[in-house]
């Protein structure tokens, strides 16, 4: 039987120890393992986490350090692992692709082993790869994996947008769609701010200048390599995606967020993965979404595919 | 008016950053300010944190970068900056008080020109020294500076026993008092498990064997070096410690536990900063109790008090 | 000087308490204040939550019943005072207004006598009503008035579809606005799911049959009438829109939500308190939006603009 | 296969009402099912509460009325059913007895209809007596039935003290043991603050007068009827407790809180259930513990046992 309250995160890096800790604080399991190659790292970590669940405010939960046959009764299983990209570097997301692509086959090879049930979230980059690559290659059931995709993007469009206004980002409405990463775009046509075109937000607010979409997309794709240069590293955005479509799964939300999963012909797409508004719940990604989407929109949602399949067959005789 | 919403924390690496994001997912502020010599550091974790904040389920707290200005309407202020233990570091604790006693004296030169009414909850090593130096040279009003002291080794002690005995840390009652560090001590006299002497529980669960306390006093000083040198540092519990105490002074809950402070004749001390038992509401820390030792106890809480005392005194000149 | 962890409840009944219990649940304030002119019925319902507070989960939140002089340093008020409808009663709204305009009047002049800082929330029925006559007759600050209105029929309008598409009400876009009650009305053209009309949902879903939307404006005014045939009363849900008000002014969120405030011209309208959507944060309701609305839907402000001037005119020789 | 997220509770009045709303706000289920012979009230409550989870704070709980077929895939099922006593009554306990067993004899046929794996948690009064007679006449296994007991007394306790020494209830430790209701008893042996004896506390706050224990042993069972006399019945403790216990199973916590089970000899007792402390984790009531009484506390612990084992045995041949 599926122990819903068990997570599994491959990875004790930056990222992993960031979901792992996100976890824990907010009580998402009763039991939380860790893996990494870094055997010590993912003790170490497991073992700090362990001391904070000794707080009064917190429950029981039990934090530790294991093995792949933890996935066995695992309900979700997390995939961080693989190198990241470092401050100052110009990411050549082929060598990485490469790179990851073999860790990836190397994971799955052991999950399969011990699960077809869990669900997976995929957060390895580049993203759109790794998904691809994990949901056609294991005969994992499908619906079971979703990449975490350009949700982080979305998450930073909303701050962005909400610092400019000076609104709840919870207000900002509107997805960045298609790749993880440098071609993902903002689909305009979608986005609003409590019910109202950006636009009118300018008027109500007296902005002398109408907002200026190209800086904002630009910053949405830029800021992940200004935080990368800055402190080393992302992993405090990443690890809040990773929550959000944990609860979704825990409590079978059925919500519709933007989510990387394999196109079957949404938009005339097919052998690719990309992120594009899907509903999550218990029994994982159960609908993908076709919003409208205006020409040029749609135009960048295809040089999206395009380049994230010249990366996959880049990687295809690996 | 103090801001009470406002938490400014001054270090911006492991601790700090961890101590962000705790706050952030517990929602314990409305404003957080990130201050550190790496400007960008700080910068980054912030940016980084923002990101966190625009998911639905959160609250839309204003995450920052800043100067000692912030200081000005904080609530509270939390000082984590100065160099740490590296693993495989055989700790030179008179090093690293000199060093940060110099940084905790820049840090405070600081935080006076903004502001006597926020609470300080200190966290730089050594602890004790840092706090007794940043309450006794400063002006600063007493009570309303606090260090996280042997708060930290209670949560670990009560997740050794709670891993021994299998069962929920909060059942643990029981003080690691004196110095936060190598000279801490189990205060046994104190422990008990749901009400019951842990030889009830040795009883209860058949087990043929006697717990083994010097093994558990032992390991509660070592984790911590444990953790450092399977991880690199130590972030994760002392995080949880910093927001129990930010949550007993913004919700003036009148907690007892343990945590450093001055002493003013307790146990016949004075001119140190040690832990004991203390209360502390948002007024700070109102109260210290001089729970009952045993001899023995009070022979290892002087031993740790002459061993703060020492440091102490390598410090005076500086 | 205001206390902002200190919240002050006036009305004690089924509506009072709820919010009592949620605000303690939500930790939302470190004192509450519970006050009714049954003083049983506060003293009562404060007890039995303060032994909720005892909970090793639970802040040391201080309930109590109290006095209107609590109001002095309260940071926020909560106004649920006032006869209700009844199970059964074609509710007489004259009747109702009359009666609860006196008990507003006894209610402000209470509270001005301690302060004019606190953010008062009202509740109280007729609410538009209500929170026009506290707006302007006692010169309280106007913006830290507001009224619940209609964010509880976006709620229950938010179920409503989330039930229809089986997806989650946090997908769920666009606001009911007008007079909270009958004449409260559904501005489609702020609708949308995820980013999607309707239209393209009922096609995802093979939905034969496109959604009543007459039917559903019905639901949403006719729900609360069920409600209190079925239970008797309605508290749960209103209890929310309370407490998700008070996250907006704790943590100054500036969230643009459907809310009750005074008009100042906005859709030409003045001398009037109706919800539109308007902007909340710490220091009250410091903008309002003039929604995009189709002149059918402007016209169903106008007739809610109408019933309620009715409703006051009735009232001004009290 | 169970569905741990998912809890039934029977019976929608007060107390079911309230436990409701407390597992909506800790987002302790993702479906809860209401259940009353008043199918009105059931669906009324539920309606309401479905109403709350729409706030974008919330989960999207699947929150609805249902029938006995939903215990079936049940993770927990809390019992409330059954009447209550009213203020102003001089409560016949045996004749509540006598009422009660009836409803828990078709509740019990209903639920062993569809589930024997779910954990149960009883509440209705006289709560040993409900429990006792759950655990023995349906052959449902005895570790997954629970009685709430007297971990409300001690929640009670802990703030009576709290509010005597003016300290977090949190840091009250010690039991309240026995029956539910009038004979229960403090176990003052078991009763330290914050690891300190009353009388040191009395000392600390410079108390003129020691405690009166006789004082608040009293006070702990009057305050029930306190409550009921001032608004009509209490609920808003009870369902914390529920809570608690929820968290303990759905966590795998292991905690050891009093509660109420079928005595297996402990203490030389049999054939009868009252609340001593127990271990709760997700297997159900894995352990008792016979904590150290005195030989005043056996003898009122006896006492307790003879009180029940007295209406046990009115009821037996119902």
């Amino acid at each position: 039987m599926i122990n819903k309250g068990k997570i599994v995160i491959i990875g004790a890096s930056n990222v992993g120890s960031a979901i792992l800790n996100k976890i824990t604080d907010f009580q998402l399991a009763s039991e939380i393992v860790l893996l990494d190659i870094n055997a010590d790292k993912a003790k170490g970590e497991a073992l700090d986490a362990s001391h904070a669940t000794s707080c009064i405010y917190s429950t029981n939960i039990n934090v530790h350090a294991g093995t792949y046959s933890d996935c066995r009764d695992a309900g979700i299983i997390i995939i961080t692992a693989g190198p990241s990209i470092r401050p100052g570097e110009t990411p050549d997301r082929l060598i990485l692709a490469k790179t990851n692509i073999k860790i990836m086959n190397s994971i799955m090879t052991e999950i399969t082993k011990y699960t077809k049930d869990a669900m997976i979230i995929a957060i390895t980059n580049p993203l759109d790869v790794a998904t691809y690559y994990i949901s056609t290659h294991f005969d994992y059931p499908r619906e079971k994996i979703v990449g975490t995709g350009t949700m982080l993007e979305t998450f930073r469009f909303r701050r962005i947008l909400a610092d400019h206004y000076h609104v709840d980002p919870k207000n900002i409405h509107g997805y960045i769609l298609g790749e993880h990463g440098n071609s993902a775009f903002t689909a305009w046509s979608t986005v609003n701010i409590a019910g109202m075109p950006l636009e009118h937000l300018d008027e109500c607010f007296n902005f002398s200048q109408k907002i200026n979409r190209q800086a904002i997309e630009d910053e949405i794709v830029q800021v992940a390599y200004d935080i990368i240069n800055l402190k080393g590293w992302t992993n405090t955005g990443i690890a809040m995606v990773a929550c959000r479509f944990i609860k979704s799964i825990l409590y079978d939300e059925h919500t519709i967020l933007p989510m990387s999963a394999v196109f079957e012909g949404e938009y005339g797409l097919r052998d690719i993965a990309l992120s594009i508004p899907r509903m999550l719940c218990a029994e994982g990604v159960v609908k993908s979404f076709e919003v409208k989407l205006t020409e040029t929109e749609q135009n960048l949602l295809f040089s999206s595919a395009a380049s994230v399949k010249n990366a996959l067959s880049c990687c295809k005789n690996l």
